[in-house]
C-alpha cells in the first residue's frame, strides 16, 4: 500500500517528469500528466506515466518538473488553480525559485521545494525510466511557513519512488549542488570543448579516462544555461577557486624547474586523490573498493550466462560486473566485482572449472 | 605461434611492466623481469610475468617500463649492455627522452619509443593485468635512424598483446597525450580537490556525473608530476587555453543579467557537446549508441545468471551489461545493452518470459 496519495498532477513531461509518474504509475497511484507541449504530453501518456487532465480533477500533490525559468511562474499558477493541493517542484536550483514565489506573492504554506538528485545525459520523455530515482538522494527544501503535511507529502513521494529524502536549507542545497554536479558540469563542458580543434588521429588515442571526465558534457545546453545562471551566486566562487588553482599549475609548468615547481604539481594531483577518496560510492555508503576477477570468454550469447550460472553456484553475490568486447579477437572479459574477503574463493573455484581468468 | 622472438627483457616491474610480462607469458613468450626494487620484481615473478635475470642473457627485445624521469637513462644503459637487443619504452611522453637519449649519445638504431595507451588509476605490480593491452592503442615512435628490423619487432610486440598500432612522430604523439589524457588529469584532480572543503552532507549529494570527472583523480602523484613536467611544452598551452574558456564563463556568471552572458554559456556548453561527439567508442569505432533495457530482478546470486540464460536462449548478445543493487530493498538492476535493432526483441521476450522491466 502507497503512502502517496492521488491523484497527482505533473507538470512538464520531460526526463524527470515523464520518469515521476512512470515510477507513481508502477505503485498504483492515480497521475495526471499535463505539457505545454501536446506532443510530450502525448508520448509521456503513451509511455504509460499518467493520464490527460480532465476538468474537474482535484489533485491532492502536484510536482512541477519544468525548466528551471518557468518553475516559480508555474508553481505558482498551480497553487491558485488547485487550491486545495500541495505542490513541490523538482529543479536544481532552489533559493532563486523562492525568492521569485514570494515576488510572486504565492501561497507558500502548501508549497515544499525540493530536488531529486537524479538524471541522464540525455534528456525528454523519451529517456523517462521508472527506476530513474532508486537509490538517489532526494533533497527536501522545506520554508519557514510549509505545513507539515505539505512537507510529509513531499518526503512520503520521495520515499515512494525508492529515493533518500535529504532535509535542506535552500542555501545549503544550492551550494553543495554547485559543487557536486554544476561546477563537474562546467569543467567537463569546457575540458570537451577543447577536443573540437583535435585531429582524427589524435582523437582516436583516447581512453577511459576522457570518456569519463567528459561523458556529461553531452547535456542540454538550454537546459544548463538555466541552472547555472539561476545558481551562478553558488557557483561563480566555486569556479574562481578553480580558475586560480588552474593558474598555479600552469605556472609551475611553464618553468618546471624553477624551485617549488614541481611540489606545486604534486600537491594539486594529491589534493585530487584526497577529494576523491571523499565521494561516496554507488549506494551512498562510503567509497567502496571491491575486488575483482577478470574471466576471459568466447564472445557468444551462452558463454556469459554459463558464467554467472557458476557464480551463482559457488554462492557469490556479484557487486558489479562489466563486460568488455576485445575488436578483432573473439573473445569478451568479464569483470567481476565482489566482496574482497570473497575474491579468493571466486577465484580459486572459477580456475578449478576451467574458466580463463586473466 | 607468436611473431615476438624471446627472450623478452622487461625493465620495470610496475602497472605496464608486469601486464605485458603476463601478456607475453600466456603467448608462450621467454620474459625476463628486472626492477631495482628486489621486493617489486619478486611480486612480478611470483605473478607470472616472468623469470629473474641470469648471467648470459641474450634478450632479443628490450621493454623499459620505468618512470618517465628514469626512462632515458635505462634505455641507454640497455643499449650498451645488450649490444644486440632491440629496445623500446613504454613512457607517456617521447620527445623528452629522445632528447635526452641523444645527449647521452645513445645508439637510436636499434632504439624505437613506443606507447601503450593503457592504464588504470592504480599502480603498480599488484595491478598488473593480462588483458590490459587489448583493443588499445599502443603508438609506435619510430625516429629517423631507427632500423626497419627494430620498428617491426616494437609493432609485432603490440600486436601479440592485442593492441592496435599507431605510427607517430614523437611530437605529434606528446601533442596528443597532451590534449586526451595529461589535461584530462590535470583538470580532474583540480576538480576532486576542490570537493576536501565540501561538508559530508553536501558530498553525500554527489551523483554519476562527479563520480565519472572525477575518477583519474585518484592517480598516483609521483608519476604524475613526471608526466605532467616532460610534456609541460605541449600541456601548458592547451590549460592557458582551458583557463581562458573558464574565465569567460566566471566572467559571464558574474552577471548573468548582461548582454551576451547566457549566449556565452550556451556556447560553452554546446562546445562540450560537440567535443565528446568526436571521442571514439569504446573500441576504436564511433561514438556507439547502444540500446539498454532495464530489468530488475531479487539481489540474490542465482537470478541474474538465470536472466542471462533466458537472454542468451533469446538469442541476443549483449554490448555491455551494468548491474545495480537499490540499496534497502532488495532488488538489483541490471541494465543490458544491445544493439538498437535487437532491443525490441529483447524487451518483448524478456517481458513475455515474465521478467519486470523498468
Amino acid at each position: 500500500m502507497t503512502r502517496v496519495a492521488g491523484p497527482v498532477r505533473i507538470v512538464g513531461a520531460g526526463l524527470l517528469g515523464t520518469s515521476l509518474g512512470l515510477a507513481l504509475r508502477k505503485l498504483g497511484v492515480e497521475v495526471i500528466v499535463s505539457d505545454i507541449s501536446r506532443a510530450n504530453q502525448a508520448l509521456a501518456i503513451d509511455y504509460g506515466a499518467g493520464r490527460e487532465a480532465q476538468p474537474g480533477d482535484e489533485p491532492k500533490l502536484i510536482v512541477v518538473c519544468v525548466p528551471p525559468d518557468h518553475t516559480a511562474g508555474t508553481i505558482a499558477n498551480e497553487l491558485n488553480t488547485h487550491p486545495n493541493a500541495f505542490v513541490t517542484d523538482v529543479a536544481s536550483v532552489k533559493l532563486q525559485i523562492v525568492d521569485e514565489l514570494e515576488a510572486l506573492g504565492a501561497d507558500l504554506t502548501r508549497y515544499v521545494g525540493s530536488h531529486p538528485m537524479a538524471g541522464r545525459e540525455r534528456g525528454g520523455a523519451i529517456s523517462g525510466r521508472a527506476d530513474l530515482f532508486i537509490g538517489r538522494p532526494w533533497v527536501i527544501v522545506a520554508g519557514e511557513q510549509s505545513r507539515r503535511d505539505a512537507i510529509n507529502a513531499v518526503t512520503d513521494l520521495a520515499l515512494e519512488v525508492g529515493s533518500v529524502p535529504v532535509n535542506m536549507e535552500a542555501i545549503e542545497h544550492d551550494h553543495a549542488v554547485a559543487q557536486v554536479s554544476h561546477v563537474p558540469q562546467v569543467v567537463a563542458s569546457l575540458l570537451a570543448g577543447r577536443l573540437i580543434s583535435t585531429s582524427a588521429q589524435e582523437i582516436s588515442l583516447a581512453g577511459q579516462g576522457l570518456r569519463d571526465t567528459t561523458r556529461i558534457a553531452a547535456s542540454d545546453p538550454a537546459l544548463w544555461v538555466q541552472i547555472l545562471s539561476a545558481n551562478a551566486a553558488q557557483v561563480t566562487p566555486v569556479l574562481r577557486d578553480l580558475a586560480a588553482d588552474l593558474q598555479r599549475v600552469i605556472a609551475a609548468l611553464e618553468d618546471p624547474h624553477a624551485t617549488g615547481a614541481l611540489s606545486t604539481i604534486s600537491r594539486a594531483i594529491e589534493a585530487g586523490n584526497r577529494g576523491v577518496e571523499r565521494i561516496p560510492g554507488k549506494h551512498g555508503g562510503s567509497h567502496t573498493n571491491y575486488a575483482t576477477a577478470i574471466v576471459m570468454i568466447d564472445d557468444t550469447p551462452g558463454q556469459l550466462a554459463r558464467l554467472l550460472v557458476e557464480v551463482a553456484q559457488i554462492g557469490i553475490n556479484l557487486e558489479e560486473i562489466k563486460l568488455e568486447h576485445s575488436p578483432g579477437a573473439q573473445i569478451g572479459l568479464v569483470e567481476l566485482s565482489v566482496l574482497p574477503e570473497r575474491e579468493q574463493q571466486l577465484i580459486a573455484d572459477l580456475t578449478a572449472r576451467g574458466w580463463r581468468l586473466a
